[in-house]
């Protein structure tokens, strides 16, 4: 019969030393101990009470500025926040719109596509953003069921203004998607004002929770298509039936078994929006705002230049700097690193090889973190290999 | 403009406090100290260095006892490695077999069918299994490209034999998917001898790892068909091709970003891999196998039944016992919460309202546990209300 043919692998048999670092880069951003201790509390104990998820509901409500009933966190990162968004809301055959303004866009479109959607994009300039007619042609143009729209693109550090988008959506019956994984907390969103049918986030930067659990909420308009499909989701896991149920959402009186939850990431999760609520949204809005500027400042300062030409554009959160001429940032990078213990990273998607990313969110955003990379990058530009040219 | 209007709520305003529990259910189980410990480091340090994730790779290696490149850890839960396998394996059109054991195989039947495979599934009498005779005239009459099989039926306490039937797929040119969540690490599993092409098991039942991540390998086969598809998979997130770029499978020179993985998770996952490599798998599988005798013999001289009637057929990590005549299971399982701070439950899918479920997985699986969850049945059984019928 059978045996044992794979032995112990020796790299298992070794204890695993993890090194303390500064998390500045795009995200995820560092886990403060208030947050990290109630997560190795709730490892004792793998409960997940009802409570707990009331409690998550309510600081995801706050943190979006939304009375929507259906609000929760999807058991995963915000990419899959991103396709329960997708999947649930459209159909084979559906038109979708992506506002294309640096990598999001580009998934979004590339999830819509796979699940059979007729998908089109407008694409903003790098750096740049969309104006309202830009989005109104399209919307007239292709009448789009969803329009998918970055917050915060973390690729190309722009911040896009939302205002007037939803209203426009509505008018061409469609549905308004958000994507605030980098923005939320960081920078304004009323979800419910701004005409936002589905808005999701991740956990991981400026919540500061360890990444794996991603706050997620649908308007009644949103809900009203999702309900009234044709046919199913592609996905069990992310089905909104399910999960509204899971999460207490649907009015039903009992809530089934529909997964096994990350529990100790919904207990970080609670404590960092309860961290949240404690600072108070408006006030971190405004702490995120004036470390960004002073950041800027400093870089300025320095001869470097930022990404985003127009002030009002900048993502207050993580901050893109156009690759110092005649520098390798791949230098810098490791060089900060390694020098430093400091991770900045280099750029995604669209802005690879034109940016240095900066992230700066949630208790990483602070005066002193700031003059702290700018140290660093300062000790880098002069001690990097720099060419003639 | 627009401005506050959700409050900060007032629950997020109070302490959280988490109560120890013994967690006996059928998962997830409680978290020991070492994988505990290490996950608080980790979250000061939100990296996910090349070097944990290559020994993650080598301790699911292990586990699952194959040599498959292709080996590594979902950033899911079980149901997200579930919909991996299966969006991955099979396209539209495709026809699906799912041995139905109990709920398992009735969910990845639901998942096939959203997907538009042609789904036809095999029935198993509750607490039985499937005959390979059953096996192969469902084979023949339906040629799937895929059969699933729940090694580990949860719901049922069913250990399901695997030997034979993966030469059997391959004899008609299926894929053979087995679900291991329950029985990983407590019972023999031999992916490569055992002709399995696709296997998986999640993290929160006898690994002790807080829920969240999910192992997952592939056949050389499995990768034949997954890589030679028509379609793009449904889903980006799970697409084996990016997942297996990013785990550093595909023996490319650079690894993508495809997604930020539960980090702190991954830690975890990396020392309960540890654990178990110290221990060895063979120790591992007796010790459950020794507990579960044990149990099972202290359960039956209370005069309590169990749901599996065959020795062979029964799970050694999660046990089924026939709901005790004359009472209400949800007063026993409740008393047993309240009175020994101790969660078994009841049952689930098929065997809802017919029997109680213990799981004794990993660190919980010992004598002193098996006798604590006795006592508490005795005692239960004493002091809750029993029908005069």
């Amino acid at each position: 019969m059978s045996a044992i043919s794979v032995p112990p692998p020796k790299c298992l048999q070794k204890p695993l030393v993890v090194p303390h670092r500064h998390m500045f880069g795009p995200g995820p951003s560092n886990v403060p101990p208030r947050i990290l201790e109630l997560s190795l509390g709730c490892m004792l104990s793998v409960l997940m009470p009802f409570s707990i998820m009331s409690d998550i509901k309510s600081g995801i409500q706050y943190m979006f500025q939304t009375q929507n009933k259906v609000t929760l966190a999807v058991s995963g990162t915000g990419h899959t926040a991103m396709e329960c968004a997708i999947f649930n809301t459209v159909e084979p055959g559906d038109s979708v719109l992506a506002a294309v303004n640096g990598i999001w866009g580009e998934r979004a479109a590339d999830m819509a596509e796979r699940i059979g959607a007729r998908v089109n994009t407008i694409v903003a300039p790098p750096g740049g953003c969309l104006t309202i007619e830009d989005i109104e042609k399209a919307l007239s143009k292709h009448r789009p069921v969803l329009l998918f729209l970055a917050h915060g693109e973390s690729s190309t550090g722009v911040l896009h203004p939302l205002d007037g988008i939803g209203k426009l959506c509505h008018k061409y019956n469609c549905l308004f998607l958000v994507d605030c994984v980098a923005s939320i907390g960081g920078a304004p969103v009323y979800m419910d004002q701004q005409g936002i049918d589905i808005l999701y986030t991740g956990s991981q930067k400026v919540l500061n929770a360890p990444p794996g659990t991603a706050p997620i909420s649908f308007s009644e308009r949103a809900c009203q298509k999702i309900f009234s499909r044709r046919t199913k989701p592609v996905s069990f896991f992310l089905d909104l039936s399910c999960l509204a149920n899971y999460w207490g959402c649907d009015g039903k009186p009992s809530r089934g078994y529909h997964h096994t939850g990350p529990v100790t990431a919904f207990y970080s999760l609670r404590e960092s929006l309860a961290v949240l609520v404690e600072e108070g949204l408006e006030n971190s809005w405004d702490r995120h705002q004036k470390v960004a500027e002073y950041f800027h400042a400093g870089l300025e300062s320095m001869a470097l230049k930022l990404f985003v030409k127009e002030k009002h554009l900048r993502l207050p959160t993580v901050t893109t700097i156009v690759a110092p001429h005649g520098y390798d940032w791949k230098e810098i990078t490791s060089y900060i690193m390694k020098t430093h213990n400091l991770e900045i990273s280099g750029g995604l998607g669209p802005s690879v090889g034109l940016v240095l990313r900066v992230g700066l969110m949630g208790c990483n955003s602070s005066r002193a973190n700031a003059d702290m990379v700018l140290a660093a990058l300062r000790d880098a530009l002069k001690h990097c290999h720099r060419s003639k040219v």
